[in-house]
This record gives structure tokens, sequence and C-alpha cells, in this order.
């Protein structure tokens, strides 16, 4: 058996989970089921079962969640494999032919397992079976494989494989007659009662071989500048930067569009296991184990007579009461609060939109910001004065850097920073503190092996980010 | 005509407009309706109208609300009469005897008004014109005057006054009947009908001494714990502090069972220009000005296809989004969040003790702490460190106090501080800090003319507000 190399995609940024997905940190990120991000669920099982040959997970991401990528997986206890930047989102196929053509420079061999970073898969076990029958599908018959699940309703927001028989329980492949566009619900009926068409999940297996022919018979336009965007990649602080020119050039485009449905050799692997792309908050409130009542909180809340609701507090330090409330989402932030008609669910980008009109920063912003070197939050914004605190990861550095308008106090309350004021290195430990005078050149750096935590009380008349010279960056930022 | 002396009462507690309200900070304080709180806008009001002998207001209060009272005032440019502090709340009875006998000692010719510290009254010039009618009463009839509310619809919740015969248009007073209970349903449309029967408001007006003469006769239990606990008063920082152990025998009852309902010389005000106790969520939005929809909002709220809703932010940093809701009531803070069917806005009090039963803070308390000298706020709690915002009134002063398990840092933002640390006393200004060690003895002053604001952050095993020794303390506590 080759080995088969997991390709996560992780380029996406919805809004259809405001306010706890934002776009600069979309549900992929975010602890939506459970104590883990669905990335980190979706790295997680794409290790394999024990003793199978899975390598490390490839990644294709964008600039803005490079370092987000690595720190969760590596929060996990995965090592990810290699990480490619697209220069700009260009829909499934570029990205799946990018991430074959880079196998294929290694190992030609290579079996790839093409996934979303976002989705729910509640039973790994059967999901790994499921690989497996992928596998032997691709060994007896060469056939491109994709994944189906099997529809408990005549759901309109998904398309539909139609299969050239009804699949029996056993879950053993069924090669592809045709696919199906997202139907209307009389059609949606009709289709889960015959028994023969499931949804299209977008998980793919493929040996890199065929689905590299299969882009240069069905979509030979999209290789050259595709191939060209890999060949010429830059290799940067560990990530692969896709050359921007010639990745621009290629068309942006679903790989069901470009390949799948043009290619008469493709199989189904039936799933009935459960699965859910969590495309919106009443999909969360089905996969949050509903009371009887169908009541689903999360975090510190306290439900009094609700029916089919979903109450989630996002933050410790945030109570909230939910009382005599029917067919109601409650997501309630220190800095955003969604609540809205449980009909309404599929709505939530309109709501994101009319915040992004009034210039509210909440409809894509959270009070966090994460750099490649930790994060920071800002806890207070005063008329002169910003009190922020900011988290260092072990070893890492910021740039080293001024401004022009504002002092800084900064006062360790975790670990140990080394701190540079222009000529002057110290060390700085818990309980100590350290004054910025504006104007000097100062950096930190966490040199310990455990996180590094201060305070940062900025003073000044101008207090935006933007107020920054960079002198030197390990992260290569102007 | 005599002054009148204008009694405030402002000991309420309430928990039926949780989150906003809250027993650490009651609706009183808050600015429900406007921007002004409940209890700025009665002050203000009570200045009565131009060139009336209306004297500086006294407020009964209790121990928790003694230094916001006098700061809400001043802030709206009322000087306050005498606060005079309750040891307990021992409902109005007490209350107003004990206003009685202190206004009594100085002026015997004195008129009361007393008033709630949390009803909303919108049109200020048609209650001083009430209060006219009510002085003209005493002055013909000799009577106690109350005020009575004309119904606009059948409530239950409140108690009534049967006048002697229907109130005519002019809101000339009529001698009372007697005191209704509150009614049932059936009774509360067929006394609305009838047109004699109007809301009991709690507001009255009384010749201090025949209110006096009032107490003597059908209270006579009431009135020497009561004297005792004017005349064994203890002035302290400005305040009349109650003699406990009198008051504590004084019976917990209110004025109408104790005085009222067994009075003969009883008239009553009709009032037909607005008035509501404010004593739910949907009073509160019958009085925010709700659109066609019913929909009533106030801060950073973006509403989308409600109807008959109320959604409030009550932080310029929270974004609310409500959207598709029927009948809901959202009130959101960054640290509680209440989400109710509208239907249930009178039973928010019993959400409230299920956040009280589980342990929540949030249940009485208030991010923002207020104390005599200023007031301070929680920015974070870490493991081992506390960031606070701390607001220091000008000219005064902190205790001189000692902590023994952290240091604290100040980093002064706004306005300058003296600081005391052992022997030494500096000034620290903004953009300057100073560090506490664990142990040494410490004081903060504002020594200027305005407000002084530092940040301050604590690191230490344990930072409980009880932590601490104080050595010296203007405001005398422990």
């Amino acid at each position: 058996m080759s080995t088969i190399y997991p390709v996560i995609l992780c380029g996406g940024s919805g809004t259809r989970l405001w306010p706890l997905s934002r776009k600069s940190y979309p549900k992929q990120f975010v602890p939506l089921i459970g104590e883990t991000s669905l990335l980190q669920q979706c790295a997680d099982r794409l290790r394999g079962p024990a003793g199978a040959p899975y390598a490390e997970p490839m990644i294709l991401t964008n600039e803005a969640f490079r370092f987000v990528v690595p720190e969760q997986l590596m929060a996990v206890g995965v090592n990810p494999g290699p990480i490619l930047i697209e220069p700009e989102g260009r829909n499934t196929a570029p990205a799946v032919l990018a991430a074959a053509l880079h196998l294929s420079s290694s190992d030609p061999d290579a079996t790839m397992l093409v996934a979303a970073s976002d989705h729910v898969i509640p039973d790994t076990p059967a999901f790994h079976v499921a690989v497996a029958e992928g596998v032997r599908t691709i060994t007896d018959r060469g056939d491109l494989v994709t994944f189906g699940i099997t529809p408990d309703r005549p759901e309109t927001g998904y398309g539909y494989l139609k299969l050239r028989q009804v699949p029996d329980a056993s879950g053993v492949s069924v090669p592809l007659d045709r696919f199906v566009e997202k139907p209307d619900m009389d059609s949606a009926k009709a289709m889960v009662a015959e028994g023969s068409y499931l949804w299209n999940s977008g998980i793919f297996l493929f040996a890199v071989r065929d689905i590299l022919a299969a882009f240069n018979q069905y979509a030979p336009d999209l290789v050259e500048p595709v191939q060209k965007a890999v060949e010429n990649a830059q290799s940067d602080l560990g990530f692969l930067r896709l050359d921007p020119d010639a990745w621009r050039t290629a068309q942006d485009i679903s790989i069901d569009y470009a390949v799948m449905e043009k290619a008469d050799n493709l199989s189904v692997v039936p799933y009935a296991a459960g699965w859910s792309d969590v495309g919106s908050w009443s999909a969360v409130q089905e996969l949050s184990n509903p009371d009887a009542d169908g009541v689903a909180t999360s975090g510190e809340v306290t439900a009094i007579d609700c029916h089919n609701v979903l109450v989630r507090s996002e933050s410790p330090a945030q109570e909230v009461v939910a009382m005599g409330l029917e067919n109601v989402i409650a997501v309630a932030m220190p800095d955003a609060v969604l609540v809205a008609s449980m009909d309404r669910a599929q709505d939530v980008k309109q709501a994101v939109s009319a915040l992004k009109a009034k210039g509210a920063k909440q409809a894509e912003s959270l009070p966090v910001d994460h750099r490649p070197w930790g994060w920071f939050e800002s806890l207070i914004i005063g008329d002169r004065f910003q009190v922020k605190r900011i988290h260092v990861h072990p070893g890492a550095s910021l740039s080293l850097q001024s401004h022009h308008h504002r002092s800084e106090h900064w006062i360790v309350v975790e670990g140990t920073a080394e701190v540079t004021i222009d000529d002057n290195v110290q060390l700085v430990s818990e309980n100590q503190s350290v004054y910025i005078p504006l104007g000097a050149k100062h950096r930190m750096v966490n040199p310990g092996k455990v996180p590094m935590v201060l305070i940062e009380v900025q003073t000044g008349t101008y207090l935006g980010e933007d107020d920054i010279i960079r002198y030197q960056d390990v992260y290569a930022r102007d």
C-alpha cells in the first residue's frame, strides 16, 4: 500500500457562524464542537489508524492564517507537513492540483486524501475504514474516489452524487453515474427516497498519478500556471509560498467543475457514520447534543423554559441567561452578540454585511489578534492610553521597532522576557517592569521554554497599530 | 407658601432589570431611559420650577450607596441636602417618619414631597403643576396628599386609589375613598372602565406637622424607635447615620399600611401626563420609543426583521445583532447577557436567583466597583496576575494599606497621583509608573482638580480584595 498523504484545505473564511467565526479567524480555528478546533480535529483524524502509512498532513492556506495553522497543529501533537501558501483563493481545483504537483515531485506513487479543515466527522474509526475502501477501489479499478454521505434529510444546500446503483450497507464503493447540482426541495425528497443519491462531501482520495492525468485531460489550461506557481514557489520560514504571478493566472474554479464532472472513472465510497459541514448555527445546534426540549448550550449559560435553542457563552467571564425562548440562537462574546431566530440561521452573513457597512470592526475581527510570535488582546482603550495583554510563544521574538506617538510600559506577569531598548539588553522576569520611551528602538523576545505574558500600557496621543517602524523582523514583515 | 422639601427614597435594590440593574448598583443609578440615571432625573425634577421654594433634596439610602448618591447628584449640578443612612431597609413608613422628624427639628412648617428615586416621569412641568395642586389641597383642606396615576391599561401589578368621585380633566384633587390592593384582571378592567380608580404611585406631599400627627395617631409604636434613631444619629463625613440599635426595633412596614389606609384626611391629585415605575424590561421597551414594528434599541445594536423587541447593548465596545426576533428582550453587557421572551419580563428575578444559586458574581455585582474615592474595574484576571483600571476623584484618597500576597505596578494614564510608599511621598504624573513591593505601606491620592486614572497590574499568588490591611482611611472603613 502506498503512503497516504493528507491534504487539508484551510483557506475558508466564512461568516455564517459569526460572531464566533470571523474573517480574521474563521470557523476551522474555533472550538465549535468539543474542546479543540475543527482544524485540530481534522488533523487528528488524518493521523490515520495505528500502523497505517499516513504521512504528515500537507496544508493549503493563505497568508493571514500561516502562523495559526502550525500553532494549532502542534498544540495537538501533529507535525505539519508542507504548508503551501496560496497568494489568493482560487477555489479547489488549483489548490488540489498544486498539492498533487508538489507531492508528485517527491513521491510519484503517492495517494492523496483531500479534506476540508472545517467539517465535523464524529466517528474517526468509521472514517478510516472508508478511506481504506477508497484505497481498495483505487487499487482494484484505478478510479478517482469521492466520498458520498448517506443523506438523513432532503437537504437543498448540498450537491448530490448519483450512483450507478443503490449502495448496500457494507460501505463498498459504487461507480458514479453523475453529479447533481443543489436541488429544489421536491427533487431532494425524491432523491433521498430513491436511495442511490448521496451528498457530495468534497472529500477525495486520488492516486496522484491519476489526478494529474485527469487535470491534463480535462483542465489542461490550469496545468501550466499552477505548475509554474509550484516550481517558482519561495520557501519562506518553513512555508512554501506559491508564486503569486503565476497563481493569479490560474482559473478560479472548483475541482468538481474542472475535473470530476468530466471524468468517467469515478467511484463513490458511501459514508453513513455522520458528517456535517457545519454551515450554520442551526447545524451547530444539531451537533451539540440538544436535550429532549431541543436545548443546546455551551459555556456559562443558564437556560430556563426554552425549546429548540442554541445558547452559547464564548467567554468564562460572561454569564448568559436565556428564558422562555423558542427557536432562538444566541451566541455571546464580550465584544459581539448574535440573537437570531433559528429560521434565519442561513442569513447570518446578511447581518455581518450590515455590521461591515456600519464600519464595526467586529464584522471581521476578533479582539484577539494572532501574530507569528503569539497573540495580543486590547483590554481597554482610553482617550490617550491603551492596555494590552501580549502572549509570546517560547523562543519567539517581536520585531525591533519604534513608535512616533507613544511610550510603553511593559510588566511581565508570566515567564521571562529579554528586552532590548536601544543599545541595552536585559532580562525582565515575572513582576518586573520596563519603560520604553517614545522613539526608542525596542524588541521583546521570549527566551524561555514556557509562554511569556506581559501587560503593555501605552500612553500617547495616537495609539494605532500603524504607528510602527520595523528595523528587523525574523518573520520578514515590513 | 412654605418651603417644599423633596425627600428621595433611594434604597431600592431590585433585580427585575438584570443585568443592567444589580444589587450592587440598582436601577435608580443606571441610565435606563435617556443619558442620565433615574436618580439624576428625579433630582433634576425636584429642583422645582423656577422661583418656587424647593429646598435641596433629602435622600434616604443605605450604607452601600452612600457615596454614589452625592456623586450622581453633583454630576447633574444638584447639591444634596441631608443624606440619611438607613442601617437596614425597613420599608417606607420608618423612612418617611425619619425624614419628617429630621425636617421638623429645623422647620416645623415644612412641606415634604416624598418620591421614589427610580420612577420615570417624562413631563416635568406637568409634575410641578400637580405638586402645586397638592400644596393648594394642603392649604385648603389640611389633607395628606397622594398622587394617583390615571391608568392607561388594566394593570394588575399596582394597587389602586378609589376616589370619592371621577376626577375631571383639570387635575383638581379629589378626596380619597379607600385603597384597593393589587387586583385580578377582571377587577382591574372594571376599575379602569369605571373611572374613579387611579394607580397608587407612592408619591406623597405632606405638611410635616400633619404626617407626624398621623404617625402618632395611627402608628404610635413606630414613633419611639424612629425618633430615637434620628436623635441618636451619628453625623459621619456629611452623612447622617441613623442609630442602628433603635432603627432595628422599628417595624418593617409600608407607609400605606402604617398610616395612609387608616387616615381619613387623604386627597388624591390625579396625574395623567405619564408615569412608570419601570418595573420590568417590557416597561422599558414601552418607554423607549419603539418604532412601528415595536422595535426599541439602545447602544450599538443592529436589528433586522424584528417585531416587538427590546435590544440593548450597554457597552460601546459590544456590537449586538438581532435578526428575525419576535417578542424578545435582549440586554447585553460584556460580563452578562439576558435573552428572554417578552412574556417572561416579570420573571427576570427568577433568573437572577438561578445565577446566584450557581455562585455567579454577575447575579449581584457589576465589573465596576464604586468606592468613596471613585471606582475601579477589573480588566483581566489571570492565574497569578490581575489588571485594574482605577479612577480617583479630584481630591480623593485611598486608604493607607498593605498586602500580604501581592505586589502592584501603578501606571498613571490620566491626571496626577500623589503616591506614598512607606516613608516616601512622590508625585506621579501621566505616563509615569511606580512599583509597590509586597508588604509595603502605600496610598494613592488625587491632589489635582481633574480625575486621575491609573492602571494597576497586580502580581501574586492570591489577589482577593480581602488581602488588605488598612492603617488610615479618611472614609473610616476597617
